[in-house]
């Protein structure tokens, strides 16, 4: 019934082959930002219905538009110009029976409350028009939500992912959490704007990071040099301690030092000076944009963890493939698809991919099941904001 | 050259006329929203340009719209569903030479901070989502900011304003200001937006109150009257100091007390729930709205205090026409039309009306004199916040 | 139960005073836009109730902001470059039973419609962003349109008016309507975006004229010298037709003809380049802005014609002092106030005073009887587009 | 120094695994809709900025959000009661010295005419409101446009696409392209907003349909339901002109027609009563979204054709990819990866996986030659809206 098929195809993991490329968009990347707003305004959501009706009612905020401003860096100083302007829409239930959900209000403040703990750099009163044009969901849609047992898939949609990291994957994503983690603590002048790059040409593995530098933090063209190197060297302290191969690490190295047009900004992030982002444009739900590895197209952040397969497919195929993983796997690949109207445990199709030993497939198909009898543990991880979508 | 008349033109001042009607909207009715912050944006983009340049660049922030919100006012809580919407719109100059100035941030800082020092159950952060479309403002107007002397007229316009108050004015003016003042510390459940209309019959005096009242603060309907019934006998005390007469008070009158139908807000202003408001549509710069008296319909609140005379007339005529009535007129009405690209002390006309002993003619025109030779004196007060607009 | 008042006071008719100024707003500047629209949004709205359920359902929108654009006008080209934007709000009744008003494409289509009608010069296509935040009325308010019977006033408000115009007024009024109606034929470089203002000392008039020229329809400087002289023969031509006094005619006088900076735009209205607009801030209902006479500063445009006093009252006290005036008045000034609540054909007062023949009395107050009586007329007036509202 | 890679990785090339999934969004999909606004503003922009100067200037407007009105279908009939609200973002170069380019109006006017081109049940005038907050690109960028020689790459990104189609694709692909071409033409209750899931398990291909069906073409359930099954059948003769093979086609399958809960729409576009869209999130440049095969998350519509690998490089793979298939290849997947700063021309890395004989290396090494070489073809193709984007 859960429709659960494992090959064993005849591939070279990915770390084998000669060239891999994968990027992490960093927290404060105009894309990785609208994400964390669509994810984060969908879990005030969710709170609230549960609060007010013991479940999860329809809602579909995955839709986050960032318009760029305009800024003026200086060394040591600096200004926003034209604030960053906001766009929340998708879809919300605003009224059941006589009850009204201020979704509005919900939504902004949930907004202003993940800006805040996110960017440091960032003044959400004055440097941020936030606007919303959530709408009224359908009401069938809406009905669904209310019953009980297993809910019905909303779309006929996939979820796709893959297990494990190889190195290369590995350092990217985990190079960025280390800025926008510790590092930061060290490093006041380090924005959230940051991109990793992870390139490996057969042993040769390069990381390319761009990283929106704060102004007021940095003195002079001397001081953001020195700044810089400090953070390269760092970074490749961090790495060193993950690996012990030799990993190129390079920093905003398309600056222009002799002209002093580096990346500079008032608030950490690009966004204050023209780049825009929007929801599901930036990282799978595992964190990685990865071209040599399947991916889907469903936006993970903002969507109902509830019959929300774009999302909770996307969220399960990771799960799933990393169990399968650590039983011993080289390399596994998950591809969930629903089918309209299903329950959402019983997918149109599971396929698991495995390059590993054939022993592995009653312990694959044992885990895809567990984890399809289980997707309701999913819905319960976003609810709690312990799910990554991005 | 300054061109002032002055006639007696024989009529019975207005309080001793048969009917009399004035009305205020206090400062949490949706226009009044609106005057008040194209006031202090104008206010704090000036003082940011004096800072930087010295002087006061050409910007007119006199547009500003409001679009109600949704709410759900409930007996002792209350919700916002759906925050009110506010523009700021109009021109400023947003850069000189290299240097360019924040506009948008300023605006929106100065936006925030108006609404929250006047408005104690306005959520800024969540009930209202802080929009600005403020564009540049034409080049040659921009130039004649910098010039020495005084400023040339940027528009033929007119300046309108009367004193001294009728009783009847000035009551209704005073109620607002009490009701919003010191009452405030005394009755928590009463909301800002408040809206007086003072009518006399020969010697009968009403006053009309509508009051929006604070749901979170009142328990029930028998604690909502009472309330009313307290405010009733409390601006009933303040009108007795101010005069003998018998003054009916009025208070939510429109209420259906039955059937629960009243005046309930969560915020104190029908803002929240679908009363759009814009800049001009309501106080003079007296502060009344005067259907019996000469008014200007220029918009008052946030226009430039430099060279329009849309603004800088109608502070004027305000200030000349007290003076004259201080020196002994029963009633004096002044009307100031400017020609535009001359200086603005050099009028078209300076047309006083005076009802009172034709002595004060050297008065009414060594007044008018002054005020137009010292015109740059309101702008000094507009800068620094002491210049009612509305 | 009327409470009609008829009072004779002691006054010079304002012809007979020294000093008069007078204002007409065209219907191309920015402000006027909006009360066309917003008239043209309110109407579209009514007819469509009146063909679905048989009368007009609640609606307010008398507000409309229209935020300048920016543009390049050339020497017989010319190019908008940024579209100006116009947002219609206010509240509108979108759903009755099951049964949906499209509420949101009835206002864009008729703000369409009026906007090509009345403006040659615009392209409605590319050159101006409609946008809208047309809201649900509240439902109270709603209930009462479906009454039988004469309406009850939705707030306590008052009209005025006064007749008949001065000859400075019918001069300032005609010769906008002239240059906006049968002169645009033969001079196709006005633009609709015209202003008038009117002044009179003693017996000297001088019509002071502000005219937006398109500049797709003027060669050069030399050519736009000529234009305007021709345009000012016209008027001059024009206002002999009306009277034998000498009227000095000044259009565009603040022209810089030899720096060639001059009062040129690409569409006709200085909307395009940073005027921005609002409804209210224009003509009152008869078309004029007077300081010298008394004003409502109720918009009149876009509120309901059913139950709003604030422009059923404006439009009746305008009918009412036209035909006492045409009796044989000299001045007559016109005030309504209502009482919240109360049937709108009964106000709480209804102040008509009279400068001209006591014996007028009598037919004062059947005239303002008989209109108030008949106050439903006027509903149909507007409903049919037959009232002028700005 | 164009960095060619090729290898022959042992695998079975996708259409001779178990499962193959292929997803195509129609024209009217919202996500469509929003890349084809944001391809027709960058060629209306690129257009412009070649009659202007010579050659095209910074600009990337691939950010469009399209925020879902409300409607009300009914049989034979149907209204949009909220227009759509769509968002055109993003960055362009809007002066050149003194040369403005109407940059807002060139973007409404070009999304405009998209609009009516290819959607011929939407009523452009009145059911979407079309805005624009397009920026000013920062100078940087702007100026590397005008040199002489082979652009410099903007970014570090990567283009991906592979070549051939797989049955399943082919199918998916071309039913789409079927049924929003010649069928219309039969069918015209068939809206534009088809979307068609491919699946294939083993030798059974299931093509899953939703297609936004036109209420006013449609009398009834009875009339809805023949229509359907009239699409059912021209689209299975039309897939048997393509393939021998057994397909099943499932059309609105999620319809429960005894409820008359079916797809049914007033504009043929679910994006007319809540479905957002935005930019990037639904085709690939080779008009499908591939799970099961490598994908760029870049948004290809509306980024500058110039110098934007984003788009040029997945525009280029797609031909190389292409080519190469045609030399004999079963399977050919290519990503190119640019170097920030470096001209296009020279990628970091044009890696070329063939699944297929080895002394194809030769001509796949010329063939990514030739393209990289040739790479400002695309631009050209771009221009003259011959790129297919999505």
């Amino acid at each position: 019934m859960r429709n659960i098929y494992v090959e064993f195809p005849n591939e070279r993991p990915l770390d084998k082959q000669d060239v891999e490329l994968v990027e992490r968009k960093g927290i404060g990347h105009p894309d990785s930002i609208c994400d964390g707003l669509a994810e984060g305004v969908s879990r005030a959501l969710s709170q609230e219905y549960v609060k007010r009706f013991g479940h999860i009612l329809h809602h579909n905020t995955d839709q986050v538009e960032l318009v760029g401003g305009r800024s003026t860096p200086e060394w040591g100083a600096g200004e926003i110009d034209t604030p960053m302007y906001i766009l929340l829409s998708g879809r919300a239930t605003t009224q059941v029976g006589d009850d009204v959900i201020p979704v509005g209000e919900i939504a902004i403040e949930a907004a202003r409350k993940y800006l805040k703990e996110n960017f440091r750099n960032i003044d959400v009163d004055t440097s941020v028009i936030l606007d919303q044009k959530i709408g009224m969901g359908s009401s069938d849609l809406r009905s669904v939500f209310g019953r009980k047992g297993i809910p019905k898939a909303n779309d006929t949609s996939f979820g796709v992912s893959f297990a494990p990291f190889s190195l290369t994957e590995q350092l990217t994503y985990e190079v960025e959490r280390y800025m926008n983690g510790t590092m930061k603590k060290k490093v006041k002048a380090s924005g959230e704007d940051i991109k990793v790059m992870g390139e490996r040409y057969k042993d040769e593995i390069i990381l390319t990071i761009c990283n929106g530098m704060v102004s007021k933090h940095i003195k002079n063209i001397g001081d953001y040099k020195a700044i810089i190197e400090e953070m390269t060297g760092l970074v490749r302290d961090f790495v060193a301690g993950i690996t012990d191969k030799d990993v190129r690490i390079e920093i905003n190295t398309g600056d222009d030092i002799d002209n002093q047009s580096v990346f500079l900004t008032v608030s950490g992030t690009s966004a204050e000076m023209g780049d825009d982002g929007s929801v599901g444009r930036g990282n799978r739900a595992n964190g990685l944009i990865t071209p040599y590895r399947p991916m889907s197209l469903e936006a993970t952040a903002g969507k109902n963890p509830v019959n929300h397969v774009g999302k909770l497919y996307n969220l399960l195929s990771k799960e799933i493939a990393c169990e399968i993983a650590c039983e011993g796997a080289d390399q596994v690949y998950v591809r969930l698809l629903s089918q309209i109207g299903h329950p959402i445990d019983q997918p149109l199709c599971a396929d698991v991919q495995v390059v590993g030993p054939m022993k592995l497939e009653k312990r694959a198909v044992e885990i895809t099941d567990y984890w399809l009898e289980n997707i309701q543990e999913m819905t319960e991880k976003c609810l709690k904001g312990k799910a990554e979508t991005f």
